[in-house]
């Protein structure tokens, strides 16, 4: 077997969580066949299992991978500017990072199911979504010292309401439904966090 | 065979509504074999097919009538009234009615994932998810009709607001995920439609 350096081997790691994230997509977690985890990253079912433990191991990295990406834009942007970008990617063409971010919408839908219906999943996620609220609270916290947010609501609530808002935003556009007036929604949910 | 009549008829038919809703939330569609729904309605195959078609007929029937009840209310209290009660349900204890709102957030996810995965099931579900925005439409038209809203929002965009967040608040109670800023979250939802 020849040796292969370490920036291979997580090039390697990327390119299943890519195509992982496709077929969870696409197939949903029980429909993730080990044949068309094969098809979509391109790889033998030898090569999956030598990164990954089983399918439940490959999920739960890529859901990692996701919401460390999403905390890193809170942190900098704000929770509302991912939601503005998901916006963008949740109506555009059929190919690109587009494409791929839709992707991403598809796993947080089976995040949402599997949380439901499976206890295990549900411990182990929590520490992942603390990453995203910690990321949101800090960043409204900085908010509120700068006078930028309104005063009579606590910044509890306010990261509480974002995030439900995000959690709504991820549903509708999954199911494919019409998002004509989203951008309006969006100006309507930060102007509803800011000072007046 | 003993005939029966309307009534029982009807009755016997809820009652494996209510025993199905109960089934696919806890094991979600594809986890509701024939015999956990045996088991849940108390009923046998024969008899449950003999109302549904079939398990996908079931589960229409089902959604229909959640999104109908649940149209109603809106029509008389409003969306925001609805997330309250969901609310208050999401967070009691195990048994009673509270029981049973909970497995309706559980049809509600299972909608939404089919919803992505199943453009058959999408189109069908086209017409009853229609009857909501319509009533949360029309509930807004008559508020703003009598001063009671903000006017610097078109009607359509705060509706299509009030529905992304019941969207993100069916998600966060069905994921199991904490409650306590959601009262106040809800207020500030509120006061985000009205008339300042």
């Amino acid at each position: 077997m020849p040796r292969v350096s370490t920036d291979q081997l997580a090039a390697r790691r990327q390119q299943i969580l890519n195509g992982a994230r496709t077929c969870f997509a696409r197939y949903g977690y029980e429909g993730a066949t080990v044949r068309r985890l094969e098809q979509t990253t391109g790889l033998s079912r030898g090569a999956i299992f030598h990164y990954f433990r089983d399918k439940e191991a490959l999920f739960l990295a890529l859901a990692e991978q996701d919401a460390r990406r999403m905390a890193d834009v809170v942190a900098e942007q704000g929770l509302v500017q991912v939601m503005r970008e998901l916006l963008v990617s949740g109506t555009d063409g059929e190919t690109g990072p587009a494409a791929e971010d839709r992707s991403w919408l598809g796993t947080r839908l089976e995040v949402s199911r599997r949380l439901r219906t499976d206890p295990e999943f549900r411990d182990r996620w929590r520490a992942h979504s603390a990453a995203l609220t910690t990321a949101t609270r800090n960043r409204l916290e900085r908010q509120a010292a700068a006078g930028a947010l309104r005063d009579d609501v606590p910044v509890p609530v306010l990261a509480q309401y974002l995030e439900l808002v995000l959690e709504g935003l991820v549903s509708h556009l999954a199911m494919g439904l019409p998002a004509d007036e989203l951008d309006g929604v969006l100006d309507l949910v930060e102007h509803a966090v800011r000072r007046p």
